[in-house]
């Protein structure tokens, strides 16, 4: 393992803070690492929830990643044509050991190549056109292929940087951080994923229709270019 | 419900950032609410985690809150003392329809005298200390009291949050923010709180009388001040 274990984790405008705040906090206990977060700038990122984060280095200085993590929300499908971001995440990937996404952060990876002939997952309403990106879409809370791991929507991030840390420190480290977050889920309904008794299907469906209106374009015009790169 | 509904956050430096982000998301989702983040100044904020979140009001701007909201983590510690801070929260608590604390958030809301003859939650591993402020120590996920909410640590914001959002709206409206957070945890091991068969309970009584150790003093002068107040 390298001396000290970097992460290096995109940030970027309209975030999903959660997707990359809950898997930060595990990184951040993790022994020895290092987290490091990245954006065009060193300026405030506004983030989803009306509050800005600092990045903490730029996409050109950010250290090479042992683990790359890439956080999902609206502002990704901004971003699915930005080449400088693209090459930062290709730069990246191409010496990192690990290569993460959560929620539709899986769509920069796929924008980046980085998905083509793998499984990986995503949110649910937006993970049907994972395909277009030459990924095998599977609806797993966390999707593991090589060294590329993949988690579903937003909260599935801490699931993910749990299993991460069994996979890079072993389980007993993971449990005592399991443990230090007091990770011990009390969800109050039944109703986090569309299969779930207590959602409602018609919400999840019409999520699911507005998704391909909303992001179909982007997500097509994202895979045109990988396949004339 | 007032309009907007304003939800009210405290922000301090070496907070533990999930405590905080967790419930920040769901908040953020709340139909018709607003959130404002408060700390003494509006410059950025060291989390725990190795970057900074950027308050969005000052504790003599923010408006007055429908939910007072405190998150926890070892910069709390530092806070039990601080009077301008704990004069904000018995002001914003005066008037609040909801008074609320995750981790140990709930011991600011104890050293202002907040929690007197309430039962309430924290952290596992102060927990045993909140008696010291008047509170009944309860070892639940989420606890309330009245108008008075309080959770576990860290994760468990998330649960509080939901549950929250349920009783201002109604079930259908949490269940909705539940399935757009895809909170459908698979926490990896069961050893999210002392009492499940991975933890490490030696670890866990280890870091009991460590925080009694370290935090034993501080809140123990936090009581003396609301004796004497």
């Amino acid at each position: 393992m390298s001396d000290p274990f970097r992460i290096v984790a995109l940030l970027f405008p309209h975030v999903t803070q959660l997707d990359f705040t809950g898997p930060a906090q595990v990184f951040s206990k993790m022994p020895g690492a290092e987290l490091h977060v990245a954006w065009h700038r060193e300026e405030p990122v506004p983030t989803d929830a009306g509050f800005s984060i600092l990045p903490t280095t730029t996409l050109e200085a950010a250290p090479q990643a042992d683990v790359l993590f890439v956080p999902g929300g609206r502002g990704a499908f901004e971003l699915l044509e930005d080449e400088v971001m693209l090459d930062f995440l290709r730069r990246q990937a191409a010496e990192a050991r690990w290569i993460t996404g959560v929620c539709t952060g899986s769509f920069l990876l796929g924008a980046a190549g980085l998905l083509r002939g793998r499984r990986a997952t995503s949110h649910w309403g937006s993970l049907h056109l994972l395909e277009r990106l030459g990924a095998t879409p599977v609806a797993e809370r966390v999707v593991r292929d090589d060294h590329v791991i993949t988690a579903a929507g937003v909260s599935a991030g801490i699931d993910f940087a749990l299993r991460l840390t069994a996979e890079i420190y072993g389980d007993d480290v993971a449990k005592r951080l399991q443990l230090q977050l007091e990770y011990d889920p009390e969800p109050p309904f039944d109703a986090g994923a569309p299969s779930r008794p207590d959602a409602d299907d018609e919400l999840a469906n019409a999520q699911i229709a507005s998704m391909t209106e909303l992001r179909g374009d982007v997500v097509d015009r994202a895979a045109a270019r990988l396949d004339a790169g």
